[in-house]
C-alpha cells in the first residue's frame, strides 16, 4: 500500500509538546504535511477568518521528515488552507491535538482542535482529534501514544464513514492506574457553569477574566464523561448536521403557513 | 403576564444596522437588555476568550429604553457574561441578529450569531438567531419584521424545547417577489468550496484571503436552502449533541476491547 498522505493540525499552535508529538507518531503512518497556528488558539471553536488577510510560512521546526507550515489564522483556517492551497492531492488523514486538556462532551463545540477535525470531514477527509486530560505543558503523552497508534492504524485500514469524525479523549491517571481500554460513547449531556472574575486595571477600570467549573448532569454509562472517569479512552464519533430532528413536527404545527 | 426580560446580541457589533432594528422590535416584546461585540466578529463560530481579558462597558447609543453593554469579546462572550454576569436574573428569551447575510444549512457553525443562540440555549434560554439573506450594510429590514415579529410572539407564548434553539434565515427578494410564508427545515447539506485568492504584500511576502462558493448538495425538499430558494423564510431547530449516533455500533466492533 502507498504511503498514506497525513495532514497534522492542532489549537495549541506549531510548537506545543502534543502537536510536536504527534508529528513523531504520524510520522511512522505516512508522508506528513503539518499546517498550523503558529500561536495558540484555544477555545477558537469554528471559527475562521474572513476579515483579514492570512498568513501562512513555511517553517522547519525539527529534523522530522515531515513538511511544516506555521499558520497566522484559526484550526480551521490551516486546514481549508492545506486542503485548497497548499496540499497538490487530498489527504488520506487528518489529525488534530494533541490537545492540552480535554474535549469531551461539550467541549467539542468550543474546541478549536475538534473544529478543526470536523472541517476535515466536511471536506470529505476521516480526521481524528486527539486529546490529553493534562493541560501541563510538559504533560507526558507516552501511555496516550498506545492509544493514538491503535485508533490511527484502525481509521487507515477501515477508513471512515463520509461526514463524520472521532473525537478521542485519553484520562490523565496516576502511575499505578492503567487505562482500561477505549470505549465507544456518546457525548454527555454536560455543561460549564461560568463565573466572571472582576478585576479592575492600574488604569481604574474594569475588566473580567472567564473562569467556571464544569458539571455533569449525564448519569448515563455510555457517555464519554463516564468512560474518562472510569479509566477508559472515550471515542465520540462526531458528525455536524446540528438540526433538532424531534422538534421539527410541532414547530410546524406552530409555525408553519401550511 | 409580566414583560419578558429579552437579552439581545449578534456578530456583526453593536452599531450594526441588523442588531439596531432587532432591539427597535425587542423593545415592543419586554424589557431589553444588549450585550454585544464592539466590532464586527462575524465567522467567529462557537469561540470564547480564555487566554485574554474581557472589557464591558455600559454605554448608550440611541434613545430607547434599553440598556446596553459593549463588549469585547466574542458573540459567545457575551451571552456568557450576560447571563452570568451582568443580569440580575436569567433572560425569558435570547435574540441574535439580524445577521448580514444567511446562516442556514453549514453556515450554523461558524456562525457567530448562531453560535451566540446556542450558547443561550446551552444556559437553558430560549433563543432565536435571525438572518437576512443580504450583506449590504443598508439592508432593508422591513419584511424581515413581520416574521421576525411572528417567531418572536410565537417564542414567548409557546417557550422552547430545553436544549434547542431556533435558526430563522429570511430571504432577500426583488420588490415584486413576496415572501410566501414559513417553513420549519432540516439544515442542508451543503458546504463552502473554498479558494484562496495568494497575493504579495508591498514589503514582497505573500498572504492569503478566504475566497469560496457556496454549493448545496442537498436535493430535499424539506431543507432550508430549499425553502429560501423557495421564497420561505427557513426555520431549523437547532441542538447541539453532535454525536454520530448511528456510527457507534460499528465503532464499537472496530475499536472497543470488551
Amino acid at each position: 500500500m502507498k504511503r498514506p498522505l497525513i495532514l497534522v493540525t492542532n489549537d495549541d499552535g506549531i510548537s506545543a509538546s502534543g502537536i510536536r508529538n504527534l508529528i513523531r507518531i504520524m510520522n511512522d503512518f505516512g508522508d506528513v504535511v503539518v499546517v498550523a497556528p503558529d500561536e495558540p488558539q484555544s477555545g477558537m471553536g469554528h471559527a475562521i477568518t474572513i476579515d483579514s488577510i492570512l498568513r501562512c510560512d513555511k517553517i522547519v521546526v525539527d529534523k522530522g521528515p515531515q513538511k511544516e507550515y506555521a499558520c497566522s489564522g484559526t484550526p480551521v483556517d490551516c486546514v481549508k488552507l492545506a486542503v485548497n492551497q497548499l496540499l497538490e492531492k487530498k489527504p488520506d488523514l487528518c489529525v488534530s491535538g494533541i490537545n492540552h486538556g480535554s474535549n469531551s462532551s461539550i467541549n467539542v463545540i468550543y474546541s478549536g482542535t475538534m473544529s478543526a477535525a470536523v472541517e476535515a470531514a466536511l471536506e470529505g477527509i476521516p480526521s481524528i482529534g486527539f486529546s490529553l486530560l493534562d493541560y501541563a505543558h510538559v504533560a507526558d503523552f507516552s501511555e496516550a501514544e498506545i492509544y493514538i497508534r491503535k485508533v490511527t492504524q484502525s481509521v487507515l485500514e477501515n477508513g471512515m464513514e463520509k461526514g463524520v469524525c472521532l473525537n478521542v479523549n485519553i484520562p490523565k491517571l496516576k502511575e499505578d492506574e492503567p487505562i482500561k481500554g477505549i470505549k465507544v460513547c456518546r457525548q454527555a449531556n454536560a455543561n460549564w457553569e461560568e463565573e466572571f472574575e472582576q478585576r479592575v486595571d492600574p488604569k481604574g477600570r474594569t475588566y473580567y477574566w472567564l473562569t467556571g467549573k464544569f458539571v455533569n448532569y449525564d448519569k448515563g454509562t455510555d457517555t464519554d464523561e463516564w468512560a474518562l472517569a472510569n479509566h477508559y479512552v472515550s471515542v465520540v464519533p462526531v458528525q455536524f448536521d446540528v438540526t433538532a430532528y424531534p422538534a421539527i413536527s410541532a414547530l410546524n404545527k406552530i409555525l408553519s403557513d401550511e
